[in-house]
């Protein structure tokens, strides 16, 4: 379903932004979701994109880009979407620091109480972006103050899981 | 509505709480809630009250109070809960920064979307804290990545009336 | 916009309805859904014309015929939906009595925290059929658990404001 | 645990309706409710359970007939609700063609988040009454405008197995 | 609060934008999204801005671009994001008309029962890209069955004043 | 993962609580909040340990319990409170009696409809608290009325194992 060229390619195509020298305005094929040729003409989307894998990467890992990967068979441009404009436009702007939006991630989601795949691939993203597993529990926590205790403890369980995960990695 | 007498109480318990002699400053690490002298200092009720009284007051100021103040001619013990559970026992936690925590609680009370008058007083709580205004701005945008954007638009309405009611004061 | 006539017609209605020569008083068990012969008396939809109506007025008093009335205009059936559905099928059921009813439904329009205006009526509706205004400021503060506490406190909002009101009358 | 024999009564009850001498084939329009000869056809709870499960069927196909069985069993009067007032009141209804309505409902089961297996059987629902896989794929997909990327990743992964799963039928 | 000079602004850019030489309508088909040609028109960023005031103007009309105008004040980037992404990108998408975007967006909106001045708007913008009122109230009468009464009813109350309004227009 | 050791020692302090020579049994009634000698009692955080303890154990359980040690690993802190505060606290409150708290939580956790995990517990709880199969059925079917057939449908699936489950037992 996901077929591992397709995902290897990914990796390497990461990887190639990521040792670049100096992100090129032109560096690469967005999304692919196109003819080949596509790539040159997005022009200034380009910094939207390479913006959004950057932050996209920094922040859920293999994770996220397992998600984009699985949904790009089926809905090519949403997987586009969630490059360009929620990482791109969204989570890689200034103004707040990468910790800090991670942690809003995790109250909004365990709130919401309805999201736990997201929960648990933005809880890793917290732990990645350099938040330490109590701060990420204290936010949970608090919300059983704004959201009650079933939502907490819910995300407690899910964050728990990523957590330990971790430990054992 | 608020009887000033109730008010004029209500501050003058704090005082008198506050005026106690050895209120231990944070003595303890409830993070670290393992310590073995720790019981010892939260067994007393009267210092979640103290201690959720200070946070009330530094996170919302005048405004949290005459919310406990309006709840407690229905509801007394409730308007205790408040102080002594969500501000006591939780905000006035360790472990996480003030600054973040009201944050993260922007960021719920955005995604939730049906708590305006309690988003009203942590987007206040969010810049008494420190906060910046564009820091609290950041956070309600990016709930529309995680909500939607009718929370973000509604969120971003309220927040402006409180910046800009701020700027103003 | 609810023209007196329409009103009173209505109330006519409703008049008309019960003065009925026999609808028999809540005869059958629909908790006892297999009773054989429930069908004959189920199968009238003015049965669950007279039930609903009457449970209507038993739980809501005039403000749900007024809801009713309000929303006749643009959607009839759907008034109808609310008085032979809502009330007639559901609410005026056995196997539960009105007051655990009323309770649960101020329960979960609190947890819901957005549907302010139901809340008012049917904390107005558990008060008529025999609650205590203590049971359901109960109800309320324990969904400050179940559901976080800025439902709890704009329910509570809303039931102070009934509450007292009532007292007033 | 839902005998076959269950299921065979089942069916055999629909044909048995449905082989019913004449019940008029929509014979008023629900919509213009003000019809003066409308009472005497929806008078008959047996036009309510013709059309409901008329409905059902044309929507759910055998997976909403075998919902209905699993709940029989435990909340008979439920299972007919659904039936009688889901379907047969509501669903039925003309005034909105069934494509629009099975949008508007993985719409709503979208945005909602909290209904997976719901959102599976009407989108199936939505594909056997004549929507393209990609309509219903762009619904979803303009959910993550008003509730989120969540929500629509979540509800873009179920769409996925049914739609990807009927292709393999 | 909303300067004219502003508004008036807003309208020369809209009216800039829309003279420009030669932004082909809607000349590819991105739901289609292996469209070969596709690459050349999506290629140019100022395409989602036409795309996305042309949709804004033509789904929600002035009170669109009032709300956009609204937030630019505090947020500039947002009112873009709305432009661009939500009606750039999203709602501007050929594989679903118009009048099938709005009635999903009033379904979901009804359903989360928690973003009233956007139900306002959409119920409008329902109006204006073609659905009959009749259309409108059906699914907001549907979603009874799917997120309950209240949020049908509270929902029903916004439509009736927008679509009495408007018949007053 | 959660060892034997922990929860012999969890019962132990149960048992060594409920042991202590004499908590008074419910001695004050937090519901007659203006007691003047009840701020006495309640200022032992002890008392709100014990009457949690004993309200968790007689509602929930050893479900509630096992949910307790499950939590206590990674959040101590959280565990303490959902005992002190939520049972001690709330639960255990005079002025409602169990079975209408059951009934109301089951409503609330119905309609929210992403807390299954609490449901199940609260489902066992409410006929431990002596509520009859029925009549927690009965709640959740009037959910349908409020927070739509799939929120009734999701929980009375819930209840139906859990009270089948128990009928096997």
């Amino acid at each position: 379903m996901h077929p591992v060229t397709s995902r290897a390619m990914k990796s390497q195509r990461i990887e190639r932004i990521q040792d670049e020298p100096a992100p090129p305005p032109f560096p690469h094929d967005p999304g692919d979701s196109a003819g080949s040729h596509r790539a040159e003409v997005v022009s200034y989307s380009d910094d939207r994109r390479t913006r959004g894998l950057r932050a996209l990467t920094e922040i859920t890992g293999e994770a996220g880009v397992a998600v984009i990967d699985g949904l790009r068979g089926i809905a090519p441009d949403f997987a586009d979407w969630i490059v360009d404009f929620s990482y791109g436009d969204v989570m890689a702007r200034p103004g707040l620091d990468l910790r800090s939006r991670e942690l809003a991630t995790v109250a909004a989601l365990t709130a919401l109480g309805n999201a736990q795949p997201q929960l648990r691939v933005h809880v890793a993203g917290a732990l990645r972006v350099g938040c330490r597993p109590q701060e990420i529990i204290e936010v949970i926590l608090q919300m059983a103050v704004f959201a009650g205790f079933p939502a907490a403890i819910n995300a407690l369980t899910v964050a728990r899981d990523v957590i330990e995960g971790r430990g054992a990695g």
